[in-house]
């Protein structure tokens, strides 16, 4: 069997863990891998390869993508879609690894629907934002490298007493930001499914810390938080409100890149052969994921389903741990 | 009510978020903490003292434990037990928080049924190998270590098209070898809980590695290896019966510290809380864990048990993705 | 003798390195370290206290300063700096070890000039911008730390086939912005003193590497860059004009914190050292530098001279390497 | 003309960024630019082959060589150095880039000497060791990586109260000892060219630090010195005559490779451009280095001197700094 492997939406460390042991994994049970490169964008051009084990050397450890990525906006169409399974077929691809986030999934799930090609997905984005896992790909090395840009950060907010706000990535989960606000002793957080992300919560809880004797202060503010705005408005409205001397720092595209964390080694190496054994069993439309520990399989359809939202237990003990 | 705090048993990445978080969750509460010097030995020497929330400001990201620590073999003596709980009671201090590994559980335990002292357990060890927790404080920072230090290892091994024996930490547990293995691509790993741990299965898989074009190899090996015997003894039987151009590298003491990742600071501020906050409801025995990614907590005696062997299938895994 | 060791401007890493090696080097020569908080405001405000050696360990490996830093604008006054002065006799105080940039440097002179305080100077900033010296405490740990960081967003840029821009600091310096662009293999360097920095020699040379077949650029940009405007401004010039796929990153307050580089750790504790060295010999108004790597030392009045301009020639070559 | 590259000896960080900016340096000025794979040995084997531009993306940030290394003994041999030089007549090579240490340099004089064939050598070796040049590549990349390791260790060692003998790379040369005893903050240095580097001096200075109120130590060992034994026996020797509870590392590989530092990376890159550009110019024989932060140009020749004693002052000045 020809299996066509592919990334798809914002690259996330880990991915070329994946790729590897998908790859790896074809070959050790006799199938042969192909790489389609730039996602579903490469598929529609016919930018593919095969991909043989030793293409993959020395790729477990790099950031990014081997298979490079795109957004294919243009798959929203039936007919392109269509042409993406003739694309398939006339190639004798029977099957896709499609690494990626929740429109990546749904793309796939409508080549499965529609023109009948076996899908596995593996969840890929650093924002830990799909139902039905626990954790995705790039999530943990996310959090690690948000951590160590706020670890330097503070040597500053302590040496000159400063307040700095930080706006992390995570789109519209406050996953990334409460996690690494537990992580990296923040005095708040603001992210959007917060019961008490307002304003007032943050002065108030600012002018405890500053009563505490505390001189230095770090907010994490989600990308996404609705109520407070984003970093630099929630900045300017502080600074207007209360003469504060403060920074922000919006971390960006730092975020998103370097060598995978182990634990996104690990998942990305679990994920990729375990998708490929079962494709390999006649499984056909499935993504997997971490539930409670556990690698797990769930049917693609299962993407359409909204994100349940994260406990707010993290986020209310960062005040806890403020003091 | 006075709860003391203690790390002991050798150091781990976290045991400060832990220190940090109890300290926090009891002023919260309303109690006092107290921080006991370097582990049981600290508390026999009336070395100890209160630790107010300020004195925990800027220790979440440092490794080590700033409580210090120490291994205290006269704590098997009864009636120095005995001595330690009047220091206990003389200081006014009824419950304990003990952060540290299997042996420091022990003793914790034989205090609370010999005693009467109420114990916390919070799991502080980079081996992973405690009953009742799929996961420890540092494990995931020595990971980490352990595979940026491979990560380097590697640009000579390829440079040099040679092998490398790289022995990792992990007293009598495969854990940390065999996730390092995965998490750095290893060709191979040898683990004492392995079936097929033997020098001839490595042999083996070494030849059919170079047939397929590998010119360098890593081979983890846990310290705790019994078949094989150390990274030291296989690197000299196999320089001896094969003329392989090979090196050999302890990483040792380096694995044990370094600041904590995210996970290891985020399970450190749980646990922390958690066990502050099961004491302030009465609970008298018990040590926290994670079980299927939730916060749980084991009765203190179920330390005794032994560790159960973790699953072979990761350790098989290294096999299928070296190709 | 007193010597008062205090910290003024921005954070740099490896002022801790300078206190610890000054502090120490007193000690040893049976003079009394005072540490003065918070620069010269602390100063005025007598906030200050004698630095014994044991309250200097483990300082060597932290960012920022643990006597911490402001700015003090007050200091302009002679009527302020006589206050100083008084301060510092009332303390007893006889000489000065001031470590920061050049408004530092100037309010030592006049202390100097004005009241005969003796001053020491050792040139703590992240920018590399003063006279006299080659090399500033903090440049190097901050170069690294800003290529690290666009080491991460280029795995990106390569996944996605996307031009980024990211600004690094400097102040009016293009030093941090030159040498960050040659360390990270970007494609074009945007810096104030660069002949030929214009919005127009960026274009051609990203429609050349176009034509090359880069489908991925790095631009640097100085954030004291005068033709072409601060990093945004670039971008959304460039996002008109060309209508390019761009993303920008401004790394910000990440580049000044951090554990010191082992350079800056060594030449704050050379620096710290030779600076008690001198003052115990009698020397009265200097800073140290290095000069065609010899540490130096320039009478205080040389930081009124203007730094000259960087040698163009690591410029030009990042336009030969990005072929 | 075509020039070729070839690295040699044991793989530094850095190496890369000479054979990328050799490689583009070569495109920019029209010459032809051919990769030599495993330094002299594979020069004998004819394992060559153009290296254009675009094959030198991506690896200015990697540790080891893209064209790996070896050492080749049987260059020794004038008939095997006869063979090479035909070898690269035949495939029209008229001058080398050698990119090594002492030893490729002195391999390269012999092929000028005795062949006629113009060579250019890049100091590569983390031993910064080399007469004529202050730096090498690899020597920062190194120095930094045993600092950071050591900085783990220091964690372990100030929570048990515990002393570390850390043994670091530098082949007979104490340049890596002694800048990384000062960076790290060690209690003491051991190395060969230090006029007390003796057992009776470390001792000494233990028991003063242990008087000082220090309960933890770390100690640097050169793997070349000659006088106390290196790291092992030392510790052996201490453990026997003291019963100090004390642990030995031996850092080893893990301080070869890795991502090169900023300085390493720059470095590379104007030695790999110049050595090009001198060759265009008709220079034949010549290897470049650091001399009072200037670039520099030394014959070929000059390799044959022994590299001077480094000044015993960074050693001395560790004893002051550990108070």
């Amino acid at each position: 069997m020809k299996i066509g492997v592919l990334t798809s939406g914002g690259d996330a460390p880990g991915m070329n863990a994946a790729i590897r042991a998908a790859v790896r994994q074809a070959d050790s049970l006799g199938h042969e891998a192909w790489g389609i490169y730039r996602g579903y964008q490469g598929l529609l051009d016919g930018d593919m390869e095969p991909l043989p084990s030793r293409a993959c050397a020395n790729i477990l450890q790099r950031g990014g993508t081997m298979l490079r990525t795109a957004r294919c906006k243009a798959f929203h169409d039936p007919d392109v879609r269509a042409k993406a399974a003739e694309k398939l077929k006339a190639a004798g691809i029977e099957a896709l690894v499609v690494i990626g986030g929740d429109g990546s999934f749904r793309a796939a799930e409508t080549l499965l629907r529609e023109h009948g090609v076996a899908c596995a997905g593996i969840p890929g984005t650093i924002d830990n934002d799909l139902p039905g896992t626990d954790r995705t790909l790039g999530f943990d090395t996310a959090l690690n490298t948000a951590v160590e840009a706020i670890d330097r950060i503070r040597d500053t907010a302590s040496s000159h007493g400063r307040l700095f706000l930080v706006e992390v990535m995570g789109r519209a989960s406050g996953m990334l930001a409460v996690h690494t606000a537990i992580a990296c002793g923040a005095e708040a957080v603001l992210y959007p499914e917060s019961p008490d992300d307002s304003y007032e919560a943050l002065v108030t809880q600012l002018e405890e810390n500053w009563k505490r004797g505390k001189r230095s202060s770090i907010v994490v503010v989600a990308e996404g938080d609705a109520v407070g705005g984003r970093a630099m408005a929630v900045g300017e409205r502080l600074k207007r409100d209360h003469e504060l001397d403060l920074r922000v720092v919006v971390l960006g595209h730092v975020q998103r890149g370097g060598s995978p964390s182990a634990l996104d080694r690990i998942w990305g190496s679990r994920w990729g052969s375990e998708a490929v054994r079962r494709l390999d069993r006649g499984e056909r439309g499935f993504y997997l994921g971490e539930v409670a520990g556990a690698l797990v399989a769930q049917p693609l359809s299962r993407i359409l389903e909204p994100q349940p939202v994260p406990p707010g237990d993290l986020g209310r003990l960062v005040a806890v741990l403020a003091r």
